[in-house]
């Protein structure tokens, strides 16, 4: 049976990091450096923070998000070897569903909806392996942890990083 | 730690039955019998299989739903002792998941966004039990299954049977 692999929608597969600072811009005429959210929660990272997450609920907000270089690629090629799972906290943000589904439906065709969960707390999916920025998913996941870079989490020393999908696809290919 | 329940929505909290057919009488004409449904895969149970399924995709199908009897006392009560998760297999409709999740909020308020996950196959869920209505995800759980009695399932002689969330209730209370 080939091995089971979750993966995390935002800062993962959709750069919603760009898109955000991107939207900030647009809506509040304010441009943020990339390097000014290094190491910072997200909803702390911009000058004004309710202005910021006040976008989180904007229609279009996920649905025009752009994608994490090489992700396509990625998970293309991972679905040789691995049962690929999309596994988002969507349900937070109820009006993203809809969206990330059709984000989705876009730019991962070759996912089929059998293999896509959103969700609120990840504890209860179980997979062999969970892809993923945030510590409050990876530190209660029942498969192998593996940290993807985003900003906020650039101080972490936890759990085994990869810092983009080259090197995401590099450690799962060694693993299979 | 607190044992977690899976609860499936149609058929379980969700009366999907009597809604199929009060909408396929209402836009068809044709008043069917519940005991025409009785040991019949749910397709098939209608005398044009292929206008019942068109009804699935139809705006408001999921959201005005009438709630199957005793499963909001029965989830409050289990709620107390059990850690509840409500698991839908939503995403084979994606229209029906703002519907879904509006549905819950309504009649289900007590259960948290962080206790909901939309998925497509139930395999990567992992709880201690999972109640459904279909082998398809009881077959495969990771917990111990409990089949709640639907029409389609009525000849069904696998896995520990609840007819009610009566039943449901006595059931799992003795577990606790």
């Amino acid at each position: 049976m080939k091995k089971s692999i979750a993966i995390d929608m935002d800062n993962v597969i959709v750069d919603i990091e760009t898109n955000w600072i991107n939207w900030y811009e647009r809506e509040f005429g304010v441009k943020i450096d990339k390097k000014e959210l290094l190491g910072i929660p997200e909803d702390d990272a911009f000058p004004d923070p309710v202005a910021a997450r006040s976008l989180i609920y904007k229609t279009g907000f996920f649905r025009n998000a752009p994608i994490i270089d090489g992700a396509q690629e990625a998970l293309l090629k991972l679905q040789e070897n691995f049962d690929i799972f999309i596994v988002s906290a969507a349900m937070e943000f109820p009006n993203s569903l809809p969206e990330k589904y059709d984000w989705l439906n876009e730019h991962f065709p070759f996912i089929s909806w059998k293999n896509i969960v959103f969700c609120g707390d990840k504890r209860i999916i179980d997979t062999d392996y969970l892809i993923d920025d945030h510590l409050k998913n990876l530190d209660f996941c029942k498969g192998t942890p593996i940290l993807f870079t985003a900003s906020h989490n650039v101080n972490v020393t936890k759990h085994k990083r990869v810092n983009n999908w080259e090197e995401a696809l590099a450690l799962l290919e060694a693993e299979n």
